[in-house]
C-alpha cells in the first residue's frame, strides 16, 4: 500500500488553513467536511437532531420508530462501468438506512437536470433508478425536477432520502463498539472509487473494474440473523473510504482501532491503480461495503454467513477494537510497524458519488 | 391584467416541439415539465406511488400514516428581499406537507455547495433555515452536504424533504372539488415570482416588493376549525402560478373552473410590474399563499377566519367550481367576455424557486 498521502508523518497532519469560501475540498468527507458542519451547519442547529452530526436520524412518528436519511449524488462521470448515478443514488440512501439496522421501506427523488442534458442519458439513469428500488425492494413515492441553465450545473445532481422501519432489537450504532471487538469487512476495498478516477481520467485499467454499487440491506440482515443481533456497529465507508469511517467510530466509541495491514482485501488492480496515482485505498470510496464491529466470539460465526451471499464473498476480518490510543486508528503493517490512519484534511477524489 | 402570453387565442396553444435533450422549459411547471414526467419518469416507476405524479405522497410505516414530500431549489438569486433559498426551501416543503391535510413534523435538508460561495452567504442562508423550521414547529433532522467545482453548480442548491402526520379526517386532495364549490385564495397573487424577477434583471420596482415566502400549515389550521374539516382542495401555487395549479385541480378533479378577473387580489405592483413585461400574474409563482376549494355554504366563515390571520388578511373567493366546461380554467373578465387560462407550455419565469 502505498503512503504518499500519509508521508507527514504521524506527528505533521497537514495544515488546515481557514476559508472564507468553499472550496472542493469541504466536499471530501474529511476534516474540512467536518469542519464546515461544525462551523457554519451546527451552530444554527444546535437543539435539533442534526446536532447529531448525520445524514440519517431515528425519530418518532404516530408510534412508529423511523429511520430517516438523506444523501445528494454529484458523481461525475453520470454514468461508469458498473452503474450509474441512478442506481448509486437509491443504492446508496439504502444503504445509509440498512446502516441502522433499519428495514429500507420509502425513497423520495430530486433531480436537478442542466439544460442540454440528453434524454437518453437520463433515460438510462431512471431505468437504473427503478431497477435498483425494485431489486431492494424500495417504492419510489414522491419526486421533483428542476432544470438550471447550461453551466449552471453538470448535467444531473440526484438526492435520495430514505425512510425505513427500526427495530428497537436491532440498533447497532458507532458509539456501541467495545474494545475486543473484531472489524469486519464485507468485501474489496477501493472499487468504487478507482472505477471512477479510471473513467474520469482514462487511465487505462478500466477493463478490469467496475463499481461496487449494491444495496447491502440482505447482507445486513444475514449477519444479523447469524450473529444472534450482536452487531455494535455498521457503517458504509463511501466518501472517505474505510479509513474515514473506522476513524468517526474510534471517536465516536472512545475505542482505539487496529488494523492488520495483511489482512486489508484490496484487489490488485486498486492497489496497482493506487500505487500509480499516490493515492491509499483506505481512503478511497466504496458504494456496495459495509464494515461491522461484532463481538470476537461471533465473528466467525458471522465472517462464514457473509462468505455465502453474493455480496460477502470476499469479507475478512481486518482488525479489533482496542483499549489502546483511544478515538485513534493504527494500521500494522506486514513488516511490523506501525502507522496512523488519520483522517484525510481535505480531498483525495472529489465527486465519486 | 395582460394577456400577451394567451394571445394565440382559444384554439391555438403554442405548439410543444420534441426535444432529445433537456431544455430549460422542462423546469417550468407547465406543459413541458409535464411531457417530461410522463415520458421519461412514469414508464420506469409505474408500479410506484410515485405514478400518481406528485411530489407527495402518503404512505404507511409502522401503522402510522406519513405524509412525505420532496423538493429542490435553485432559485436565483440565492438572496431576495423578503427571504433566501433557506427559508423558501424549508416554506415550500412545510406548505407541500400542509396542502395534503398534515401536520409537518420532520424535515432533511440536502444541499449542493458551488466551489466559490462565500460564507457569509452560506451562513445567511442556514440562519434562515433554522429560524423558519423553528417558526414552522418542524425539526431538520438529517442533512447532506456536497461540494462541485466553480461553474458546475450555481452557487447553492437545497434539497428539502418533509414528514408529516396525516389526519385521516382531514384528507383535502384536488379530485375532491365538486361543482359549486368555492375557489378562495388566501392573499396576493403573484409577488414572489415578481420579486425574484425584480431582484434578478434590476427592473426599479424592487422596493415595493418583498417574497411573501412563508409557512402555511397554521392558516390550513384555522381554515379547518372554521370550516369543520370540510376543505375539499388546498394547493400552494408556486411553480407555475394559480393559473397552472388550478389547471391541475380541474383535470383531477373532472370540474370546470371560473374565475372573476374583478376579484383577483393582484397588487398594483404586480399588476404594473407584469404590464410592463408582458407576463400574466395568474402564472407567476407564490410562496406563501394558498388556494382552497370549499363548499359555498362554508365560503363565508372560511373566509372570515382567514381575515383573522396574519396570512390570510387579503383572502378573496375568487371563482367557483362548474359543471360546464369540466377540466379547463376560464375567466370572466371585467369588459365580460371570457378567456380560457391554459396550462402554460413553457417556462414563464425559470429559476423562481
Amino acid at each position: 500500500m502505498t503512503t504518499s498521502i500519509l508521508q507527514g508523518g504521524l506527528a505533521c497532519p497537514a495544515p488546515i488553513t481557514t476559508h472564507d469560501c468553499v472550496v472542493i475540498g469541504h466536499g471530501s468527507g474529511g476534516k474540512l467536511s467536518a469542519r464546515l458542519i461544525e462551523e457554519h451547519f451546527l451552530p444554527h442547529f444546535r437543539g435539533d437532531a442534526l446536532a447529531q452530526l448525520g445524514d440519517a436520524s431515528i425519530v418518532s412518528a404516530g408510534g412508529a420508530r423511523l429511520a430517516v436519511s438523506t444523501d445528494t449524488f454529484v458523481v461525475s462521470p453520470l454514468e461508469f462501468r458498473g452503474g450509474n448515478i441512478g442506481d448509486l443514488a437509491v443504492n446508496g440512501t439504502v444503504n445509509d438506512l440498512a446502516m441502522m439496522g433499519a428495514i429500507p421501506l420509502y425513497l423520495t427523488v430530486g433531480f436537478i437536470l442542466e439544460e442540454g442534458l440528453p434524454f437518453a442519458v437520463l433515460d438510462r439513469v431512471i431505468a437504473s433508478m427503478a431497477a435498483a428500488a425494485t431489486a431492494a425492494g424500495v417504492q419510489i413515492i414522491a419526486g421533483d425536477t428542476k432544470v438550471v441553465e447550461r453551466g449552471k450545473g453538470d448535467g444531473l445532481f440526484i438526492n435520495t432520502t430514505g425512510i425505513g422501519m427500526v427495530n428497537p432489537d436491532f440498533r447497532p450504532a458507532p458509539d456501541k463498539v467495545v474494545p475486543g471487538d473484531a472489524v469486519i469487512v464485507s468485501g474489496d476495498i477501493g472499487v468504487h472509487g478507482m472505477t471512477i478516477l479510471a473513467e474520469r481520467d482514462g487511465i487505462g485499467f478500466e477493463a478490469d473494474l467496475g463499481s461496487d454499487t449494491a444495496s447491502l440491506h440482505a447482507l445486513v440482515q444475514v449477519l444479523r440473523e447469524f450473529t444472534g443481533g450482536d452487531v455494535h456497529a455498521l457503517r458504509d465507508p463511501t466518501r472517505g473510504g474505510v479509513a474515514s469511517t473506522l476513524n468517526e467510530i474510534a471517536k465516536a466509541s472512545g475505542v482505539g482501532i487496529e488494523l492488520k495491514e495483511d489482512a486489508l482485501p484490496i484487489p490488485p488492480v486498486v492497489q496497482g491503480a493506487c500505487e500509480m496515482l499516490g493515492l491509499d485505498p483506505l481512503y478511497v470510496a466504496n458504494e456496495g461495503l459495509l464494515v461491522a464491529f461484532v463481538p470476537a466470539e461471533v465473528a466467525g460465526a458471522a465472517l462464514e454467513a457473509m462468505h455465502a451471499h453474493p455480496l460477502g464473498r470476499r469479507a475478512a476480518v481486518i482488525g479489533q477494537a482496542v483499549r489502546e490510543h483511544p478515538g485513534m486508528v493504527v494500521l500494522r503493517t506486514g513488516m511490523g510497524g506501525t502507522r496512523i490512519v488519520d483522517m484525510l484534511p481535505g480531498d483525495q477524489l472529489p465527486r465519486i458519488c
